[in-house]
């Protein structure tokens, strides 16, 4: 029985992916069709939602960036709640619940009341925007590194980042929610040195049907990121691995290196 | 019809997730099912591979650390012939292909044959792990940056990592394929200053039934991993949100403050 997957009085924090519901793990379609109740992201999308079974409440609440529909704590006392009533719960995260999904709050407020808490992945921005341009967030010998951070700060507060790490040209960065800072974010990199023609990608809408990615670089991204939808969510990729002239590049020499080595 | 999903002569590098078949996207599962021929990697769980239908051919190129049974150039090439022969080609990586999957040599290779190229997100081991192991890789104002690196050298290289900026107490540092240099990565990471009692997770066989997940400290980590299956992909994370505890913490801290804030 599918509805053994989730005890009563259990809950599951489960990745949505990034919006296509084809790009949801085959045991989050399992858990959402076992759950009695699901309290779901603004960010998940409306595929994703249309896969809930009629019988299954659908809760919304929605954080989204300048509009909090529901405080962290108000979302904590919810699960609580619907846990202790002993409902089969799956709360849905857009993206991947590990990677800016604040789960850890809410592991912590469950645990506070010995309910059990387990997780599905999913499917972060940073890999579907990747393979929505076709290409590799690593770069073998050249982009060894991959980092992700979030450009959303608390209100009222300035973007506390080690722009000295993120400055790498060996590194791949991938910054989520980065619309708002931009101007701020390619200011930064300069100056620690990150070269001006760094490949930049700027995803919005990943992996759904208005899905709009744009290559652009890092010292032209304030003037493109004008050019884009404004109130999508926004990842911004950047590094050599953005262009696949670098990987030919890297795949010649490395066809060379395999030659003089024979 | 599933197998208009792949055009013949089209390649579609599909990530095939840590090896539990639900962790699969349905995506992929769609891909695999239209697929005329299905070339995968050491990686791949025999669970995934159970999926692929009877009549779809499977060809083993796995490459592992220590005994590559087929090299990347000669992968390559098959993948191109196949593609030319007009077959539906999937090329099943483990994890996700763009991370550390060497995606970018088989996206370059095929494109000078002028063969499209497509990618099918997947789940990392880092996010399969964290939520095996019930954990966030990131925790608000706490563990603000998720970096992944590979441990997996050139044979008879050093490994040329950026150590100062993987050592931040304000990070997650997921170290794929980190078993055989585990002695190195410790003691740098604390020559650099991240403390001796930085939360690490050693995970093997991520997301399989023969799942192991140790926690330990980075100063004992050599001692752990002895403890370990020797042979088994092996995946660290490493950094403060590995510990439940400081998420207790935290969310506490943001509960004053708020508070405080009212």
């Amino acid at each position: 029985m599918a509805e053994d997957l989730i005890a009563p009085g259990e809950v599951w924090l489960v990745g949505a992916g990034p919006g296509d519901p084809d790009l949801l793990t085959r045991k989050a379609e399992k858990l959402i069709k076992a759950a009695t109740i699901v309290f779901y992201d603004a960010l998940v999308g409306p595929g994703v939602l249309a896969l809930v079974p009629d019988h299954v409440r659908q809760v919304a609440v929605g954080k989204r960036s300048g509009r909090h529909s529901k405080s962290q704590e108000a979302i904590n006392i919810l699960l609580v709640e619907a846990a202790l009533d002993g409902e089969r719960v799956v709360r849905l995260k857009g993206g991947d619940p590990s990677i800016f999904g604040r789960s850890a709050e809410e592991i912590a407020s469950l645990a506070r009341f010995g309910i059990r808490v387990r997780i599905c992945p999913g499917i972060t921005a940073a890999s579907a925007a990747a393979a929505g341009a076709g290409i590799s967030l690593t770069l073998r010998g050249l982009s060894r590194r991959v980092q992700f951070v979030t450009a959303h700060a608390r209100a009222g507060e300035a973007l506390a980042l080690d722009w000295q790490a993120l400055a790498d040209p060996q590194a791949t960065l991938a910054v989520y929610m980065g619309r708002a800072a931009v101007p701020e974010i390619a200011a930064r990199l300069m100056a620690e040195g990150l070269a001006a023609e760094t490949p930049v990608l700027v995803a919005t809408n990943v992996s759904l049907p208005d899905e709009c990615l744009l290559r652009t670089r890092l010292d032209l991204l304030s003037f493109a990121v004008g050019t884009m939808p404004a109130d999508a969510p926004t990842l911004l990729l950047i590094g050599q691995a953005i262009t696949l002239e670098t990987a030919t590049v890297q795949t010649a020499q490395s066809d060379a290196r395999q030659s003089a080595a024979r």
